[in-house]
Parts: C-alpha cells; sequence; structure tokens
C-alpha cells in the first residue's frame, strides 16, 4: 500500500470551506441549523447522533434534535416530523432509519421538503441522483465515498470501478455518482458468480456489502484503489469493514480502513447538504 | 445464431393476455383508453403514434390525440396537458419528447399523475424504477427488453451482463431492471476504456448507445446473448441498430435485429401499462 486513505483529513480538508460558508450566510441573517429526528434510542442511531452533532458545532452550524418514543403512533409522528419539516429555521433533515416496524416511512418520504432532504429521502432528490441531475442531494455515504477519491485525487474517467452492494443507501446512488463520472461501473452482490475476477479486474473497488472482511487479498487486483464502506462488528466484538485489511493493503496501492475511513466523511457531506439547504431555501439555487 | 428474437412474437404472446385484461376492464365498465399528447409533427413521432395506436385498437384500447401546435407557449401546453391528466377517462398518457426547445418538460413531469405515466416521467416512477419497486413504471423500451429476455426464456440470475450506454430512456433504468433480477451489471458508455473487451466478457449484451452497427463480431463472446436497442440510419438511409448484425450473428446464440426487433414489443408494453393504470385508478393497486 502506498496511501491509507483516512476519513480525518478528508473530513479536515472539507471543514475550511463550509466554515466559510456557514459564516457568510450568518453574515446574512441565516443561521444553518441540521434538524434532527430519531424514534426511540438505539445505540447506532446515539452514536451517530453524538458525532454529528460535534461535526456541525465544529463548523459552526446549529443542531435540533426531536427525540420521539419508541412506541409512538404513526398519527404522532406525521406531525411531528412535519413540524420540523415545516420549521423556517430549519435548513436539512436528518431521519435515522430504519424506523421501528410499526412505523411506516412513505408519508414522510412523500412530506419531506425536497431542499432540506439532507440525505436523500424524497422521490425528488432520488430521481435526480438516477438522472445524474446535480442541483439534489445524494445520500450521504456514497458521497463520502466520492469525497475521499477526491481528496486522494483517484481520477475516475475511463476507469473500471466495481461496486460490491446494490443498496439504496449505498450501492446504487453510488454507481450512479461513478457513472456521472464517467467510470464504467459494474455492480456485483450476493448473486454475482465469479465475484473474485470480477473484483481483481477493478482498478477501484468499492466494499459495500455488510459482510465483515469478504474482500480478501486474492480479490485484489495490483495497485487498486479500494474503498470500504462496511461496518460490521466481527466475532470478537471488533469493529471491522467489509475489507480484509491485512491481506487487501499487501495489493492496494490506496486503501481506506474501517474505522476511521468513509464513515469519517459523512457526516461533513450531512454539513454540506444543511449548508445548501439553507443557501438554496433563502436565496434559491 | 440459433435464435433470431423476433419483436413480432414477443408481442404476439403478449397480446392474448392483454386482450383478456382488457376485457374484464370493460365489464366493470372501465374502457382503458390512452392519451397521447404530441407537439408537432415530427415525422419519428408520427410513425410510434400510428403504431401505437395500431397496436391498441388490436387489443381493445381506446386512443386519444392531443395534438399541439409546434409554436404553442408554455402556459398553453401545461394547460393541454393538465386537461389530459385531469380526464378521468384517460388511464395512461404519452408525451413525445423531446419537446420542442422552448418548452419545458419539467413542468409537466412534477404534474402527471404517478398512475397515468405510462412512459416514466414523473420522479415517483423513476426513484422506484431505481429502487426496485415493481408497483410504478418502468419506461417502455427498458422493459420491451426485459420482455423480450424473458419470452426467449434467457434467465438472468447471476448473468454477466453488459449494457452500452447510460441514458434515461434506456440504459440506466434498464440496469436497475436486470439488477433487480439478480444480474452482475456493467455499464460502458463513450468514455470506456476497453469496450470491446468489456462487451466480450459479457454473456448477455445489450448494446443502447445510438451508434449505428457499433458492436461487431469481434466484440461480443461466443454463444452470448445480444439484444439491439439501436435504431439509426446509415449512409445509405437505411434503418439500422447498434450491433452490426452480419458479423455479430455468427457469435451470438440468441440477436435481435433491427428493425423488427424490441421497437416492436414497446408499444405492447405502453398497453400493459395502460391497462395497470386503468385498474389502478379504478380499483387501487
Amino acid at each position: 500500500m502506498d496511501t491509507l486513505m483516512k476519513g480525518a483529513d478528508v473530513a479536515a480538508a472539507m471543514k475550511e470551506g463550509l466554515i466559510k460558508e456557514t459564516e457568510d450566510l450568518k453574515e446574512k441573517g441565516i443561521h444553518p441549523c441540521l434538524g434532527i429526528v430519531r424514534v426511540g434510542e438505539r445505540p447506532d442511531d446515539m452514536a451517530y447522533e453524538r458525532g454529528a452533532r460535534k461535526r456541525m458545532e465544529s463548523i459552526g452550524i446549529r443542531c435540533e434534535v426531536t427525540e420521539l418514543p419508541e412506541d409512538i403512533t404513526q398519527e404522532a409522528f406525521e406531525e411531528a416530523f412535519r413540524g420540523v419539516n415545516d420549521d423556517p429555521r430549519i435548513h436539512g433533515i436528518l431521519l435515522f432509519r430504519p424506523l421501528p416496524p410499526h412505523l411506516d416511512e412513505e408519508p414522510v418520504r412523500a412530506m419531506i421538503h425536497p431542499l432540506k432532504d439532507a440525505d436523500c429521502m424524497s422521490p425528488v432528490n432520488i430521481a435526480k441522483v438516477f438522472s445524474g441531475d446535480e442541483s439534489g442531494y445524494a445520500p450521504c455515504t456514497p458521497e463520502a465515498v466520492m469525497e475521499m477519491l477526491d481528496h486522494y485525487k483517484i481520477s475516475l474517467k475511463g476507469k473500471r470501478v466495481t461496486v460490491i452492494g446494490r443498496s439504496m443507501v449505498v450501492g446504487k446512488p453510488l454507481s450512479m455518482l461513478l457513472l456521472k463520472r464517467h467510470a464504467t461501473v459494474t455492480v456485483c452482490h450476493t448473486r454475482t458468480v465469479e465475484l473474485s475476477k470480477t473484483c481483481r479486474d477493478a482498478q477501484i473497488l468499492v466494499a459495500a456489502a455488510g459482510k465483515a472482511r469478504m474482500v480478501t487479498g486474492d480479490m485484489v487486483g495490483d495497485g487498486a484503489v479500494v474503498v470500504d464502506v462496511g461496518i460490521n462488528v466481527d466475532e470478537e466484538g471488533n469493529l471491522c469493514g467489509d475489507v480484509d485489511f491485512d491481506s487487501v493493503q499487501e495489493k492496494a496501492s490506496h486503501i481506506s480502513p474501517v474505522p476511521r475511513g468513509v464513515g469519517s466523511v459523512t457526516s461533513s457531506v450531512l454539513a454540506k447538504h444543511v449548508i445548501k439547504g439553507a443557501r438554496c431555501l433563502n436565496e434559491g439555487c
């Protein structure tokens, strides 16, 4: 390995610009504000919330958390969400998902103001990501992958990129962002035959499969760029990615670790979206 | 070549079921009706319109054409479109695109009733195709490709499929339909390096590049299934596809011709969508 792609370095590089934009807006009387909507107290959500609040504070963005009880009714949930959505002081909304099983997400997807849709729930933004229209918002994680690749000056045009995973949270939107940048994209998944060969052929490999250390050194081409989007807990209770770091780092030219990789960039992308929302809602896009 | 994949055979096989569904609806007093909205008199549009009317008639679906002058104002265009959209007798809408350059398509995309959106203009249906939600409507051409592959019993699960083209009309939505069926999908385009190799590696190759006879025999693996979505006019004024039929048919196991291939299936898919619209609008989905 030549380069360890560290999330903190990417976030640090983004920070200066985000602070500047926030200050410019504040001078105009606009104070960018993220509205977090959380139902229940799932530890993963709580951890992400702490990180996001810290990131927003460090940039100068306000943060308002709406905590809702886990047994909230659909009606009360929608009413609370509508309150956040209609609040003119809030410029971006993060709703933790999945919701408890008794709640239906569809009504709030349809309701959310597309300009406040900081993590791409609305069909309007989903359609924009699909069509390559950059006026909307992509989900934070795939955009964090793009920020990481750009930070380390990985050129994408004409490159063979393999994405493992076809979720709406990472794999599919990431494939569209990569296509927009003129990469030749192959999407693999659980039913892919010859996964090893398809991965080995890639110049850039992104693992978003949600399976601990499934990408091993023999699946990676010499000098490939490997981005790990997985967040798993291994048998010993340790956090790990989809990539078997030790064996892959011998083959890859660039590799992102887990933890301290892509996951450390997502809240910076979230901040970027809140700032964009504040600007667009007040000044037009 | 073992099998010539003929559009007419696919359409014929679909016809019986479509007639049956239409008759069932008529017995309940619902007469499925396609509303065509055409601005100007572009020869391509006129030709497609003739074919679509004939197909609808043969199935028992009514057809209402709203012809608008090429120099219509945006306001008058939107008003005319709203009239068709609000007409309870119309269950599916086909708007010919591209519109003349002075007209903006966005307002009607936002306006169209998602259940009447027979060719996937609405962000609601675009987002559904992207996310693999089959309750919406895919654009007719990529769905016609799927109908053709299914008719000829081409299994997709785990297959290596290469799609040439990344348009919102064919390449991207087709890739999503293929992914949903568990194919491993590679999307190629004008910036792809090593296009020949990527095509040759595919077990199923779909050409939707819009470039006359660009796929030649040396780009096709032995026994591959080749679907040609291109409609081009060659130097001598003849209609031809993206596939060089003569050289490719020596390598492929299955090949679809142009004309008389995928293009002959799209209006059957359109009919299917009008019937689905009539059912969903009247009885719920």
